[in-house]
Order: C-alpha cells, then sequence, then structure tokens
C-alpha cells in the first residue's frame, strides 16, 4: 500500500519488484488504496470484483498475470492458473487477447514473459499519449479558438487504461495545453462510474468541470454549454458505427441536434472488422438489481422489474469523426484521413484495411 | 392514518371530517401513511418539505388550506394565515391560484369556502378522467390494433393530482381498457420520481412495467421496444414547446429518430399564453446537493460542483400531439382539432385563444 510520488503519473495497474501492484477501484472516490497482488487467485479476484475495470487495463492484467504465474506456480499446474486468468471475466476480450499474447512466451522463460508484458503495457501508455494528442488536435480544429467545454460519459481515463486513458486523455490533453474551459460528465447510471470516477480523475488532474444527471445532457447541448462531446467505445463496426456504455446514443442525438461535434476515441484494437454494422451487435442485458439500487440502497418499491441494457449502439451518421490511437477517421464529410502522429496523411477507407 | 377501501380510488389530497388529510409521499415508496393535518402550520410544513406535491394536487392543497384556516384561526390573524399557505411553495403557481380562487369566498362564510374547495378537487379529478380517456384515444388510433408498450418519465399519475393524474391517467385508461402491453418509466433522476412514485403506482393499478435509467430511454426507442411516449409538462408556450421535468427532450429526441409518437398530456391551465415560445422559459438550476448525493448518500468525491437544470424544453416540432382536459392539439401533420369529450371537433388555431 504505497503513494507514487505526486509529479509521477498514477498507473492503474503496474508490476512491481515481483508482483503486481493495482488501485482497488471498488474504493473510489471515497479511498485511494493500491492492491499488492501477489498470487493469482489474488488477481482473478480482484478482475472478477471489477477492482480493476477498463479494457485496456484487463489486457495489461492479464500480460502480467502470466508473469505472475509463471514466477509462483509449478509447470503442472501453470496452464490451468493462466487459464483462470483469462476466463476471470469471459466477456472481456482484452483479458484473453494480454494472456494469449504473453502466454506465447512461456517457452522462453520468465524474463521473455515479464518483457513481453511490460511491452503490453508501455503500448498502451503510448496508445493513450496518442489518442490524447490526436483528438486534442482534432477538438482545436473542429472548435476553433475559444475555450472548450467538453461532454463526455462513464470513464475513460487512466483507470480504464494504465495511464491518461481515451476519450478522458483528450480532455487531459486539451487541460495540459490550456484550452480546456469546463468538462462536463455525466454520472452514468446504473454504475455511476462517470460520477465516482471520472470526476476523481478530473479532481486530480485540476481540471474545472460540472457533473451532470444522464439526462440532461441533450439539453445542457441544446442550451449551447458544450463544444463537443467524447465518448470511449465498447466495440467499432467495420462502418463506424459505435457500441459504448448506455447513455451515449443519447449524448449523440443531442449533439447532431445542436450542430455539435460527437467523437469517439478508442485504440485501434476496438475496432472489429467482423462486425458489418451495429445491428449485428447484441445488447447485453445486466438485469434488473443495478437498477433497483444505487450503493445497496434500494430506491424502488420491491419486486420492481426493470430492462438494464449495458450499452447502446451511435450509428455512424451521428458521429462526426474516431480517433484512434493511430487515425483520425472523419464521417462529417465522409473524406477519411490517416493523420499519423508525425503529420503524415494516408487516404484510406473507413476501416476496409489495416491502417 | 387510515387506509381507504380498497376498491376506492387513492386521493392523494381530501377533505374529511374537520381537516385535511393527504399521503405523505416522502414516505413512499416503503409507506403508505395519510397525514391529518389539523392547523395551517402543519399544511404550510407537508407543502413545504414535498410531503405533497404535483401542480394540481397543490392547488387543492391551497384550497382545502383556506377551509383549514377559516375553521382554526381568529378573524384578526386569517389573512397572514392564507398568505402562509399561498406561499409555502414560492414557484407553484397552482398552489396560489387555488388559494386565490377560494379566498375569494371568505366573505360568504365557511360553508361557501368549504364548496368551492370541493368544486377544485372535483374539478382536478374530471380533468384527470378527460385527459385519460382523450389521450387513450389519441394513442389507439396513432397506435393501431397491436398492445401498447408506453414509455414516461417522472411521476404524472394520482399523486402528482388528486386522483388518475395526467400522462399516467393515460396509461392507466389504456390499462383499464386491456390495450396496455407494458408501461416503461424512467426513473427520472435526481430526485427518482419515476423509480420511487411511478412504480409504486403501476404496482397498485397491476399493470406490467419494466424500469429504465434515464439515459436507456432513447436507446430502447431505437431498437423499436415501444409505442409512444406519453409526458406531463410544467409549461406550455403559445406555441407549443413544452417545459418539462429534465429528460423529456432526450426522450423527444429518442421519439423523434425513431418515428415514435411523442405526446404530452397537461391540463388546460398549463398552457401559459404570455409565454410565446421555449426561448422565453427560464431554465432553474437546483443546485449540486441533488446531483452528488442519492437517498441522503454522497455518490462522488467530496465538493464535486454540479450543473443541475430542474427541467428542459421540447421544441414543438418533436411533439406529435397535446392532450388537455378539454382537446386534443396536434402538431405532426399541423391539423389542430378541438376533440372535446362529447365527440364534437372544432377547428382551432394552437393556444391562440381559450378553447
Amino acid at each position: 500500500m504505497s503513494e507514487r510520488a505526486p509529479r509521477q503519473p498514477l498507473r492503474t495497474i503496474d508490476w512491481v519488484d515481483d508482483h503486481i501492484r493495482l488501485i482497488d477501484q471498488t474504493l473510489l472516490p471515497d479511498e485511494l488504496t493500491h492492491l499488492d497482488i501477489v498470487t493469482v487467485e489474488q488477481l482473478v479476484d480482484s478482475i472478477s470484483r471489477l477492482a480493476v475495470r477498463g479494457a485496456p487495463a484487463l489486457g495489461v492484467a492479464g500480460g502480467f498475470g502470466v508473469a505472475l504465474a509463471l514466477s509462483t506456480i509449478g509447470p503442472e499446474n501453470l496452464g490451468p492458473a493462466i487459464n483462470s486468468i483469462r476466463h476471470a471475466r469471459p466477456t472481456a476480450v482484452n483479458l484473453a487477447r494480454g494472456v494469449d499474447r504473453v502466454s506465447a512466451l512461456v517457452p522462453d522463460g520468465f524474463d521473455a514473459v515479464l518483457a513481453e508484458a511490460v511491452r503490453l503495457r508501455d503500448q498502451e501508455i503510448a496508445a493513450s499519449i496518442s489518442m490524447g494528442e490526436l483528438g486534442a488536435n482534432l477538438v482545436e480544429e473542429l472548435v476553433g479558438s475559444r475555450a472548450i467545454r467538453a461532454m463526455t460519459i462513464c470513464n475513460t481515463g487512466g483507470l480504464a487504461t494504465v495511464e491518461r486513458g481515451t476519450a478522458l486523455a483528450v480532455i487531459r490533453t486539451l487541460h495540459e495545453r490550456s484550452r480546456l474551459s469546463e468538462a462536463l460528465p455525466i454520472e452514468t447510471r446504473p454504475l455511476l462510474q462517470g460520477a465516482r470516477l471520472t470526476t476523481w480523475e478530473l479532481q486530480r488532474m485540476g481540471a474545472p468541470f460540472r457533473l451532470l444527471v444522464d439526462s440532461a445532457g441533450p439539453s445542457v447541448l441544446a442550451r449551447g454549454l458544450a463544444d463537443v462531446v467524447l465518448i470511449g467505445a465498447d466495440r467499432i463496426a467495420a462502418n463506424g458505427d459505435t457500441a459504448n456504455k448506455i447513455g451515449s446514443y443519447s449524448l449523440a442525438l443531442g449533439a447532431a441536434r445542436a450542430g455539435v461535434p460527437f467523437v469517439v476515441v478508442a485504440p485501434e484494437t476496438t475496432v472489429d472488422e467482423a462486425t458489418a454494422t451495429g445491428a449485428d451487435i447484441e445488447i447485453e442485458d445486466r438485469g434488473p438489481a443495478e437498477v433497483r439500487e444505487i450503493h445497496g440502497c434500494r430506491i424502488t418499491p420491491a419486486g420492481v422489474d426493470a430492462l438494464n441494457p449495458a450499452f447502446d449502439v451511435t450509428p455512424v451518421d451521428l458521429i462526426t469523426a474516431i480517433v484512434t490511437d493511430r487515425r483520425v477517421v472523419r464521417f462529417d464529410q465522409r473524406t477519411v484521413t490517416d493523420e499519423k502522429p508525425d503529420g503524415d496523411m494516408v487516404g484510406v477507407h473507413p476501416f476496409d484495411e489495416e491502417p
């Protein structure tokens, strides 16, 4: 349980000495506690109870998990141990990908495994920096010279990655460039990641912000109180339709009506070529308990049923641009450019080929 | 503290023997408790702490309050007592209207005063019945022969009036006609009137329903899971722009995109001829506390600021029709008809003249 020096960026998950250290997000925003994870069982528990969450962070957890397994488990039990990490959250594709990528190095020994896991961590950090830069450049271009008021949903910050984040990395970069007037996070019922986690990150970075209830987003856009909407993504279909936290579609409708740019920020790995359009994405329902209760406190009469879709699909015609760590794909004028961080611009078809 | 016989409709507020009886809505949905209000002080307290709420219910509370004042307060203190009721909630225009209408009868004595207050109560009940009938007729016509799935926001039921309600009276009437497949109330943050009160009323009427978080509304509409959206109104401008609970505009955007009818249901008294358009309506901000806390439990880091608009304005181009107790005004084809309950149809201009 140690805090980093204040100037260091906060790392959601890392390898320290001979074990994994991660922030216990279930205790936020009330308490910043780092967990020292020294066994595979502790890691599986941390993943399954959401002490660590967010697709990129889970990928890194999977990678470091393989290193932890190799250093603590005998060869005869190694396969099952790695498998238990891989399935700690069955639907998290990044977790399985991180495990698979790093466990391919097991025959080369612990040093090779740890090096690959560290490489994965560093690639995630670099991707967040790149998304922040590309996204901030785009927002500055779209909004012009005035100070920027940026609405966002859920938590897409360092807590969902390793450092900085996706959509919230753009807001952080704008703040570092002294271009941010205020962030407008929405609380993000049912699990309140906006109210609990995004506000906590914004406070830590010293960015000005005001929290909104979810349903106020479209009206605040209509009143001209925001210049851009920035969201993350769970999955991006080949045509650009974007699945993300429930409520994203509502903000997209509000932004389109108000003429405000609506920008998706997500790593290139979020693009799923196997999914042609949003119509092919199944909407998971998470059951009524999360709607009936807030922080363990029941807010409805007993026995109330609920419809609780975990995410929604924003059709590409409502999306101004998608920013990944490697390119900016614009949909507003249907002109597609590949803006590399070094300034190269290459025309590409949206998601028809690898960038 | 007595329950009515089960077959009787539940009255939110009434005159019983020599005093006022009202449901303490602060204890719902956990407990149905009637308060016997025998002094003006108790009434003012009940109004100010929202034990009774909803514009039509507050009007009746004001009317009965004058009768209570006249029967319990000497002539020298009567004026200040009536005034204290009138100002128990400064922005509630119906409360002041109810007080003014009934106190005009004070010179004629207690019997005349009570008779006028009872007339006001009975007119509110009749208005709710009429809105339910006119609205259900319209919804049946718009949706056709299939079973109806109706989305709604906030609490617009008997708890906001005397019996039955406004938008929720339409849902109740459809249910009584065996035409309701399910109601889809949204929880209505920050104060959760949908999750706490509308669910309670739907349970009592035996109507099938599923609760949604607010931000799921537009996506559920896009997925074809609702046939109509029914909302109440705080104020309707002369051109039809409608101010209502925050989140109404978001549902209107979702309904327009999905091609689902969006219907406003409110008493004729809600139409404000002095307000030309929604642009003239000032949006009240209720401060950050309601956003930071749910049921007294803090959900954000300490010191978080919030933007907390109490309502939003839905432009008339997103509204299919407005149903009052006296007419149905249609905006979808810009044909305006006055459909009286007796079947008379008279062409009128929208809200340019008294119906």
